[in-house]
């Protein structure tokens, strides 16, 4: 299983490549139902490409990605698919966006590529096989909650629990050392397993966010989990907390919980 | 003096170019004062090279920047430089980062370079000339306030006036799409003048933080000032306000004027 799956990660990272050519493609910006959820022609063309070549290196694998899925999102082996993570980034050419690949064996998550094609980083793990960016191994920082760097977003599809996420923000920020948004959850997670910043929070993403990103970030060293620090799944929103250490992980998730006791919604994708 | 400012603007974007060269030298952080606020060696080392090379370019000229100051502040040519603005990042090898050089003539800016070697974006411009970026014409957009993009901070080094920038944070983010911090206000307002971002506050910066950047923005078409919309000047700490549009520019500034309705600090460098 080990020696395959790290055949398949390389696998991934030329068909993730390959993709991000697509994304070169002319800028054709189209709305969705929500103004703010840009879709790009790219997103879909990159998402039909990964489809098409992901379940081919497993035949019988099931898709779920951003813009739509196929199989049994609890089958055997699943591909979980952002094509353009930061889509909003990407659709202003802000160079901070990524595609997002990750596989799910029986329901965890046991691969993750994440490409930053405008950087020219490509973020790859394997469960048990380490961390990497452009093929050089990653481990995340030793730094202190004090001397921290925070990444966080202020729930931007569902702008009615900003407050919430201001309230964490607050008290964090009065905590470590500085905060940072680039605008996507993918790169923002890897940013942690690569040591570049320590601390994150997102109030609510969904599993095409951070499915790839949290196996390079646990295989990187770092802490990640749901609400109350229970484990993520990948059929639902979720809340993500995350950061370099234990000791972070702990100190953070505690801000979190005393904030938002409860979970504040619950979307379970059927 | 029109045909003068464009050649000098290329000769200081062939300074810092080279001047760049020595960010990529080995990190050797030491702490300052105050541990957030980092000093690397090649901070210092890079402001040496360009206050070496750009004095004489302008003989007589004053130097201001932010690791010292040659001659006088107020003289008829002063150059305000950031060695590196974005020293966080820079030491944690964050890829947003970069060199500041502006020349005010009689305290007016007049010429502004801003260089990010991370990412080879070299943006420049000088009075009436126009606004650049790795040659090509930029200009600010034309999006709205409510498809805005807004970067913005929360007073790093003066956390105590946190709670002033989270009521105009929440106030901005209520209204526009969405916040971003990538860590460096010249970078930041840069990317307005390139039009990928929109709006733009932090409560405390500067000189050096923002003078060639407000040359590059103006010329790029958008607006900036202090508090109260007061023209900026170059011998203090500032409140900085800058949008794409006058349209814009007024309605952040509204909210920036309602929560902060007198300036709360006053720091003039002698």
């Amino acid at each position: 299983m080990q020696t395959n799956l790290k055949k398949l990660t390389g696998k991934v990272i030329s068909i993730v490549r390959k993709a991000a050519k697509i994304t070169t493609a002319a800028y054709d910006v189209e709305e969705k139902d929500i103004p703010i959820n840009i879709v790009t022609t790219a997103d879909i063309n990159v998402q039909k490409y990964l489809q098409h070549k992901l379940c081919k290196l497993i035949p019988g694998s099931a898709f779920f990605g951003e813009e739509g899925s196929t199989g049994d999102r609890h089958g055997e082996y699943v591909w979980v698919v952002d094509p353009i993570d930061g889509t909003a980034n990407f659709a202003r050419n802000i160079r901070e966006f990524c595609i997002s690949v990750a596989l799910l064996h029986n329901d965890e998550a046991v691969l993750g590529v994440v490409y930053n094609p405008a950087q020219k980083r490509m973020y790859s793990a394997c469960k048990n096989g380490g961390s990497f960016c452009n093929g050089k191994r990653i481990h995340t920082s030793e730094t202190e909650f004090q001397k921290g760097m925070f990444c966080t977003a202020m729930s931007l599809y569902r702008k009615e629990f900003a407050p919430l996420c201001v309230q964490v923000i607050n008290e964090a920020y009065a905590q470590c050392n500085d905060v940072r948004r680039f605008g996507s959850c993918a790169l923002e997670i890897c940013y942690l397993a690569e040591g570049i910043c320590d601390l994150f929070f997102e109030f609510r993403v969904f599993p095409w966010d951070y499915a790839a990103a949290l196996v390079i970030l646990k295989e990187a060293g770092g802490y990640i989990s749901g609400h109350l620090a229970e484990e993520l799944h990948f059929d639902q929103a979720s809340m993500v907390i995350a950061a370099n250490s234990r000791e972070n992980f702990e100190k953070l998730e505690g801000i979190v919980r005393k904030h938002i006791p409860e979970m504040p919604y619950h979307e379970v994708f059927r």
